[in-house]
């Protein structure tokens, strides 16, 4: 994994190969392949790997007691998941491409997408049940909008592209998402 | 064009030869590469040609008087962006794969998203203007996020991925945005 890791970033998905990755592994054909079946499964091992990181961040309690609370926890969430990107950066962006390039890794990251979104879909739920959050709009429909807003604000910063600071564009997602969903 | 666009549904982006666009539009090689020196190239022009639908509905007047009024017009206008979405499937599934695929067809991608957000970033600084909509948030970056969750969303309209109706998916998106931003 950690040989795929080096690999992956010195080269990129497209131009990485299974044998560079055996052979910064120090391991033989055989037993790479009893375990992988090509590089794009590597990847995908990598990717969960730098996506648990992720999702410690998503799962982190949330239990607010007023929309003030809400806006705070919702902006550390945010702050935590755009800053996991920046700090993951090489990684994300070897992610990025294999997602564009392998369906089997596309697959498996709309299946990481949905479970981002089934988490903040129960958070929603929750706000929505104590009274704190409107009652007039789908959970998971807005968790889905919500996740989509947060995602491409990820790829932007992996990408190095983003022309505000993380710290403006955590404020403003906050701002809106907390001002449209809480009472 | 016309050859162009309809070799690209019948086989697809990365499949798409162009010699069997050549044939079908009856003419030469002499004549097609005069115009274009590559695939990507006819894509990419039947792309403006896509979006130039789209953009007709992002330019639509937007000067609400009322904060119910922006939610009318927003609610239209992302009704109609999200139809068209669904009515153009077979040429949105082409350029979904193409942007993954060619770099030049993603640099172009971008450059039309940029526009869009330009438009409703303008829209954000008319309403703000008019002390319909907060000022502690910036203008460009809520154009950018709600960009973002409209493209996701139209994404998996075009993959046929959405599990709820385009109407759900419009009343939940407005009542989030409008929520957000209007006061």
């Amino acid at each position: 994994m950690a040989a795929g890791r080096e690999v992956f970033i010195e080269y990129g998905f497209q131009k990485a190969t299974i044998s560079e990755i055996i052979k910064k592994a120090h391991t033989g054909y055989g037993t790479a392949y009893v375990h992988f079946k090509n590089k794009d499964d590597i990847l995908i091992e990598l990717m969960e790997d730098v996506m648990n990181r992720f999702y410690e961040i998503a799962e982190l309690p949330f239990e607010p007691k007023s929309r003030q609370e809400a806006y705070r926890l919702i902006e550390k969430q945010v702050g935590l998941f755009l800053e996991m990107a920046n700090k993951e950066r090489p990684m994300m962006r070897v992610i990025e491409e294999a997602i564009r390039l392998s369906d089997d890794v596309r697959k498996n990251w709309q299946a990481i997408r949905e479970r981002f979104i089934q988490r903040i879909a129960q958070d929603v739920a929750y706000s929505q049940k104590s009274g704190l959050a409107r009652t007039d709009v789908d959970n998971y429909l807005i968790a889905r909008g919500w996740f989509y807003a947060n995602e491409m604000y990820l790829w932007e910063i992996v990408r190095n592209e983003h022309r505000f600071s993380i710290k403006d564009i955590v404020h403003n997602l906050t701002a809106m998402y907390t001002g449209g969903l809480y009472i």
